[in-house]
């Protein structure tokens, strides 16, 4: 039971993707995979975290997302990945460029094969003008495909909207 | 009985906001938001304006939006908001950067006293890349948790494309 | 029966507008409106002609698409319209400002006595900030009320994210 969110920006994304994460009855372990670059993100990290329940295990990780869902992955858990968007703008922005495709194959032959239950978080990105520039669409591009991709392999993919859900696939929230 | 309508830019939001303020049977009182700084400006305005019902009354205010409303509010009458986006763009552009939260603080305080009824019209703007620039990140973190808290406290949130309305809470439109 | 399908960037909404070509039974001609100008839409334009089938049929046209549609519309035949954002850009940016308004209202006044069906597939862009410069307001204006006038006319109105259809009106995909 895997669950795709996806949501604009300030949609309430990750605040849903929380409470669906404590309805589970299950442990929680919030995958973060924010890199605390500069004053702005930090302050973004710390008021996502101050909102979490003290007993979550959190564990950061920018760019090796299959290998740490399957090292953390068990039954009786669910892991939390808040959010996919950063993690793809890490690999695009990667010194390596074939990263990228190595880390989504990777991921996608995974998900099928983990125990237990994934919440993503990811934001909606292509629904509006797209700025110039060659490597801002290919972020949307990428996002749209994994978007796809992930939404094929998840039960349940919603999109929030004010907070609200609207369901895509599966049952509602 | 208080209505959120988001949609994107010509959407067809405030067309539907119109026609559920005609339908709801009450007496009508526009409250514009919007500024006429420019001619392009002007010229939405007047386009909105030849659209609107003669006896319809209308309040201009781009900024006091709670007090307005508490001035307004009458149980037979329904206030029609067009649109939060300009009103918060507005507030963030206002010399005095403490007045946001003010006007922000009291509307969401406000709300939940008035009579009568309340429709919304806002933009969704977090859907996109959003453009380089730190007042306009803002200006999408601002908007997205205002519709959040709105919706919260709304009877109805109607997400609105192509001009037709997706239902994200209460009674279809 | 004709359909309009919005989605954002590579939302799925051309797959899924495939999917609905084939499903439909009818021979199925595609309009392509796109004009191989670089490297990067060629090499978008191969992607999307690989997935086809080799028997439906090809126009390409990237500004005339009603007399187009009056050309090849049958009663046993689906005509694919793909895209309306890349007509509606060829026709803004071309030297005839007057061309646009005669080819949108031509499109207007022709898709309701056309025979057969017709799938549109168009790009919501309005979701977001929009960057600055008026012709891209302009644009954006123009998708969001081209959308909103062909979704009257249209039996079926789909939204596409991550691949999933929401349905807008009429009947589900």
């Amino acid at each position: 039971m895997h669950t795709l969110i996806l949501g604009g920006a300030r949609s309430g994304k990750s605040a849903l993707a929380e409470r669906l994460a404590t309805a589970s009855g299950r442990e929680v372990t919030y995958i973060a995979t924010s890199q605390p670059g500069d004053a702005e993100m930090a302050a973004r990290i710390a008021h996502h975290r101050a909102r979490r329940p003290a007993e979550w295990g959190c564990v950061e990780e920018p760019l090796a997302l299959a290998s740490t869902l399957r090292l953390h992955a068990r039954d009786d858990r669910v892991l939390l990945v808040d959010c996919l968007t950063l993690w793809l703008s890490n690999l695009l922005g990667d010194v390596d460029p074939t990263r990228f495709i190595a880390e989504r194959d990777a991921l996608l032959a995974t998900l099928p094969t983990l125990p237990g239950e994934v919440l993503f978080v990811s934001n909606e990105v292509g629904l509006g003008i797209v700025p110039m520039g060659e490597l801002t669409r290919r972020f949307v591009d990428e996002a749209g495909r994994l978007h796809q991709s992930l939404a094929a392999q998840c039960d349940r993919v919603l999109f929030v909207a004010a907070g609200l859900p609207l369901t895509l696939k599966g049952a509602p929230a």
